[in-house]
C-alpha cells in the first residue's frame, strides 16, 4: 500500500522533488509503524470502556498475541492516513511540517477515530437500537481523516511556484513519470482488495470468510467504475483521455467502496464507483478555482470519494439502506451516517489547524523561495532522482603504486 | 497480473505510445471487469445444461455469494485474455478496434471458452470414458484464446511504420525501458502462482490443498526452464543474450505449464518449460518473416507456448499420458487434447475476423499515419509519458494583488 | 523477493551495467530452482541422519508430495542468497564467475548450512541441553552465508574504475534510478514478511498460526527502526539524508529480526532493527577504508545486520535469552549463537576461496577493461536498457510493390 502511495506520488510530481516525495513515503512506514505502537494502538483500543481514548498497552505491553495481527494492520491505516497528507503537500512542505503531522497524525488524529469508530463498544459505531455509522474499512476513519488534514494543509501552504502562470493562475501539472503513477495505481488497488479482506478481521465471525468474495467482488467493480466513470467525464469534458484521471478515478472507486464493501451488492458497486469517478473529477476541477494546489489530488481522491462513500451506505446496505429497509429505520442509520462523516471532517479540520497554524505563524510550514526554485532533492537530499548519464572512469595517475594496483585488476589483459 | 502485463508491455514498446500502452492495459481491466459482470459471467456459468453458451446470472443476479470468489478470479482471467491483445497491436491500433475486441473478448469470446471447458458437465472436459481435454488454469482458454486474436489483429492491421527499413524489411525492436519489462515479467510469473493456485477453487474437493505445493513448484521450475532455454538457444542463434528473450522464455513456461500443472511431475515441468522456451523463441523468428508485426511477442508467448502446454499433458500427465497410462486410453486422451485446442484456435479466429475485418473495410482499424508517426500518446493523450524537465517558477508580474499573495507564500523570508 | 532485489540492485548501479545486474538477478532464479531441484534439496534436507550433508531426493524423487511447499520456499531461499552475492560484484564481475557461483551456491554452499542448522536433528540447531543455534528465518542461513560470499568477492574482484578518482580514492556512487530503489526496497520489506511468515511452515506445529502476527509485528518494526535509526545517524555523520540509506537501513532491520523474529517481543525488535541500521552504516564507511568496493552495500545489510540479528537472539529470546532466564543457561545459548556465526561466516568464506581464487588466476574473474569502460550492457547484451528516442519510420522507396503494400496500411486514409 506505502509503495502503491510512494510510486503514485513520486510519479506525479516534478522531477526535481521526486526523491524528497519518496522519502516522505518511506519514512511515513518508519514513523507511523513506531509511533502506533508506542501510543497509537493504545489511545485506539486500550481501555475500551473510555469515550474518548484509550489509554493501556503502550509498546503494546500486557496486549494479548491474538490481538498483534490487529496492530499490523492498524499500523499500516495508520501509516496510510499520513501518506495521504504529503501527496497534497508535496514540492513546497518543509520536514517540520512533515514531521509534526506525520507523528501526530499516526499517535494521535488517527488511533482517536479509530476509538470512536472500531473499538468496542464505540460511541459512533455503536449508535440507537444497534444502528449507527457504519464504516467498514475506513471510507472515513482512513480517507477522511487523511483527505481532510491533506485539504486544509494545501490550502495553508498555497500553491507551487510551478503552478502559477505569468498572472498568477494555475497551469496544469506535468507527470515527471507516468509509467510510475499506473505502477503506484495498480499497487493500490491490490493494496485495497487486501486491506478490505483484512478488515474482516474485525468482525471475528464466523460468517467473515462467506463475505470474503463479496467484498473482493465489491472493491474491483468499484474501481473498474470509478476508472471509467472519470475517464468519459473528462473525455466529455475536455475531448481527452488522462491516464491520471482514470487512475485517480479507479482509487476513488476504491476509497469510495471501503465503507460498505460488506453490506452492498455488485450492482451497488457499480454506482457507488461511478459515481465516486464524477464525484473525485469535479473536486479536482473545483479545487484549482478556490486556489488550492493540491499537487497529487489527494483531497478529491480521499475526502472527495470517502464522503460519498461513507452516505452511500445509507442508500445502498443491504442492512440499514434506504432502499432496502422501511424508511424510518433507514432515516435513522442515515443521520448516523451524516453525523459519523461530520465528526470526522469536524476533528481533522481542527487538528489541522492546531498542527499547522503555529507552524506557518513560526514561518517555517513551507521552504524557501530559493530552495524551492532549485528542487527539494538537490536542496536537502544531495542529490537527483535519476543519473543517467554512464559514470566513466578517470585517468589515473601520479602514484605510481596505485596505478601498479589498478593494471592487476584486468588479469585477462596479462 | 495486469499490472504485470502493463509494465511489460509499456516497457516493449517505443516510448512515442508507452501511455497509449499503459492506457489500454488499465482500462482493460475496468472493461473486462464490467463486462464479465453484466454478461460474461452468465454466459460462462449461467444454465449449466447449455451446451453452447449459459444464460442466467447477469448482473450476478441470483448467484450464490459462495461463487463471488469465483467470479473475482474469472474476471482477472478475462482481462488477462484481452490484455494479450493489446500487447500485439500496440503502437498502430485504433481506438474503435480497441474497445471493439475488448468489449467483444471479455462479453462473449472467452466466456464461451470458458463454458466449453470449465463448466460442470462442459462437453469438452466431460469428454468419453471419463477422458476428456484436460486444461487446468488456463493454457488454452485464456493464453491460446488471447494469443491467437492477437496474431490475427497483427496480421490484419500490417506493421508499425518504425519497423520498417528503407526497403519495406524489419528492423529490430528497441525497448524504451528494460527495467520496466523485467518488472513486469516478474509480477507475471508471480501472478502465474497465484493464478495457478488460485485454479484449485474449480476443483472444490479435500485433496485441493494437498495439490498447493506442486503447482507452484510446476509452475516455478517451468518458468525457470522456459527462461533458461529461450537464452541459450538465442546465444547459441546470435551470440548474445537477450534480456527480452529470457523474460520470454520464462513467460512461455508458465503459460504451456498452466494446462498440467495439477497433473505433472517437477521432472515434467522441467522439460514442458524448456520447450516452451524454445517453441517461443522459434515463433519469433518466424513471425517477422511472415510480415507480421507482434509488438511484444503476444503470440508466440501465448499462442505458440499455449498450444504446447496443452499437447504436453497427454504425454506428461500422470492420470492420462502418453508416458504413464496404457496406449489405448492415452490416445484417446491425446485426440481430446488436440480436439480442444484447434476448437479453441478456430473459435478464437473466427472471432477475431468477424471483429476486425468490418473494422477495416470500415477504415477504422488503423490509426492514421500522421498520427502513427507523431505517437499515439501526443496525438490522443495529450502528453509525453514522461516529463523530465524540472518545471520551473515563471516571473510573475503585473497584478500587484497577486504579487502580494505571492510573496506571503514565504512566512520564514519575512 | 528476486524482484525486489533486481530493482534495488538495477537501481544502485550505473546506467551502462543496469541490463546486466538486471540479468543476474532474473538468472538467479532459473539457476537457483533448477540447481535447487536437481541437487540443492537432496544435499540440504535428504537423508536426515547425516551430519554433513544429505543424499536422497535428487530431483525431488521419492520426496513426499507435502514436502513440495517446502522445496518452493526454499529454492526461493537459495535464489536470495544467490542475489546478495550478485550485487556486490556489479558492474565488474564476468560471467564465469557468475555462473561459478550461482550454480554452486544454490546447490552446494546454501544447502549445506540449511542441513546443519534446519534438518531434523541438525547438529547446530539441535546443541546441547535442547539449547543450540536458533536461526529462525534465515539471518545467518541466508543473509551471513550470502554477505559473506559477496564480500569475499568484491574484495578479490577489486573496484570499478568507474569508483575510482584520478589518485585511486574511492568516489561516492550515483544510484542512476532512486525510484527503482524504493521500489525494490519497500518489495523486499513485503518478501521479508513474507518469508518470515512462511518460515512458521518449519514449526509444523499448532502455535504456528498464533505465531504468526507476532513474526509480522517484529518484522515491521524491525524495519522502521532500521530505517530511522541508519537515516538519523547519517544525518548527525554528514547533516543530510540518504534515501539509499533509509532502505539500506530499513532492509539492516528486516535481516536483523530474522533470526529472532518467533521469539522477541516488539519493544525488542525496535531495538534490534535500531541497532541493526547503525551497524549497517557503519560497514558502509569502513568497507571503503578497506579498499573493498560493494556496489550495492551488499554486505553491510546482509552480513554486517545478519551477524549482529544472531547475537541479539542470545539477548532478547524469550526462551533462552541473557535478558530472561539464568545466567548459566544463556550463555550456553549464547555460546552456540557466536559458535553458529563463526562456523557459518569460516564456511562461506573457505567456498568462496574455492571457487574465486582459481578464476582469477585463471585471469577469468573479471572483464578487461576495455568492456569495463564501455559498460557490461553495451558490450554484452547487445544495448542499453533505456530507448528514449522515439523511433521514426524512414522514408520507404525502391521497391513500388511494398510501396503499394505499405499506402494499403492505412484504409482511412483513402
Amino acid at each position: 500500500m506505502q509503495l502503491g502511495f510512494a510510486l503514485l506520488e513520486a510519479g506525479t510530481v516534478s522531477i526535481k522533488s521526486t526523491m524528497a516525495t519518496l522519502f516522505k513515503n518511506i519514512f511515513d512506514l518508519f514513523i507511523g509503524t513506531i509511533s502506533f505502537l508506542v501510543v497509537g494502538y493504545a489511545f485506539a483500543y486500550g481501555d475500551v470502556g473510555a469515550r474518548f481514548i484509550g489509554g493501556r498497552g503502550f509498546f503494546l505491553n500486557g496486549v494479548s498475541q491474538c490481538d498483534y495481527p490487529y496492530f499490523f494492520f492498524q499500523a499500516a491505516f495508520a501509516a496510510a492516513c499520513t501518506t495521504i497528507v504529503s501527496g497534497a503537500v508535496a514540492g513546497r512542505a518543509s520536514s517540520a511540517m512533515y514531521i509534526v503531522y506525520s507523528v501526530v497524525i499516526t499517535g494521535l488524529v488517527y488511533p482517536v477515530v479509530v476509538h470512536w469508530v472500531w473499538a468496542d463498544n464505540a460511541w459512533l459505531s455503536q449508535g440507537t437500537h444497534g444502528r449507527g455509522f457504519h464504516d467498514f474499512a475506513g471510507s472515513g476513519v482512513v480517507h477522511v481523516t487523511g483527505g481532510t488534514i491533506a485539504l486544509v494543509g494545501a490550502w495553508l501552504l498555497k500553491p507551487r511556484l510551478s503552478r502559477l502562470d505569468v498572472d498568477g493562475d494555475f497551469r496544469p501539472v506535468q507527470p515527471h513519470s507516468v509509467p510510475l503513477i499506473i505502477m503506484g495505481g495498480f499497487i493500490l488497488v491490490v493494496g485495497f482488495l487486501a486491506f478490505n479482506a483484512g478488515s474482516l478481521i474485525t468482525l471475528q465471525s464466523a460468517d467473515a470468510v462467506s463475505r470474503l468474495g463479496m467484498i473482493a467482488v465489491n472493491t474491483i467493480v468499484a474501481a473498474s467504475a470509478g476508472g471509467l466513470s472519470a475517464t468519459a467525464a473528462d473525455f466529455v469534458a475536455h475531448g481527452e483521455m488522462s491516464l491520471l484521471m482514470a487512475t485517480n478515478g479507479m482509487l476513488a472507486g476504491c476509497v469510495a467502496i471501503c465503507a460498505g464493501a460488506d453490506v452492498v451488492m455488485p450492482w451497488a458497486s457499480l454506482l457507488i464507483g461511478g459515481i465516486a469517478g464524477v464525484v473525485c473529477l469535479a473536486w479536482c476541477y473545483i479545487l484549482p478555482k478556490l486556489g488550492i494546489d493540491d499537487a497529487v489530488s489527494a483531497a478529491p481522491v480521499h475526502a472527495g470519494a470517502g464522503i460519498w462513500g461513507l452516505i452511500a451506505v445509507a442508500f445502498f446496505s443491504r442492512e440499514t439502506g434506504l432502499f432496502y429497509i422501511d424508511i424510518k429505520d433507514s432515516l435513522e442509520s442515515f443521520g448516523w451516517q451524516i453525523l459519523g462523516t461530520i465528526v470526522i471532517v469536524v476533528w481533522a479540520t481542527v487538528m489541522a489547524l492546531v498542527m499547522f497554524i503555529p507552524l506557518r505563524m513560526l514561518g517555517v510550514l513551507r521552504v524557501t523561495r530559493e530552495y524551492e526554485e532549485r528542487g527539494l532533492d538537490i536542496s536537502y537530499y544531495g542529490g537527483r532522482a535519476y543519473n543517467v548519464e554512464a559514470e566513466t572512469s578517470v585517468p589515473l595517475k601520479g602514484t605510481t603504486i596505485k596505478q601498479a594496483l589498478q593494471e592487476d585488476f584486468f588479469n585477462s589483459e596479462a
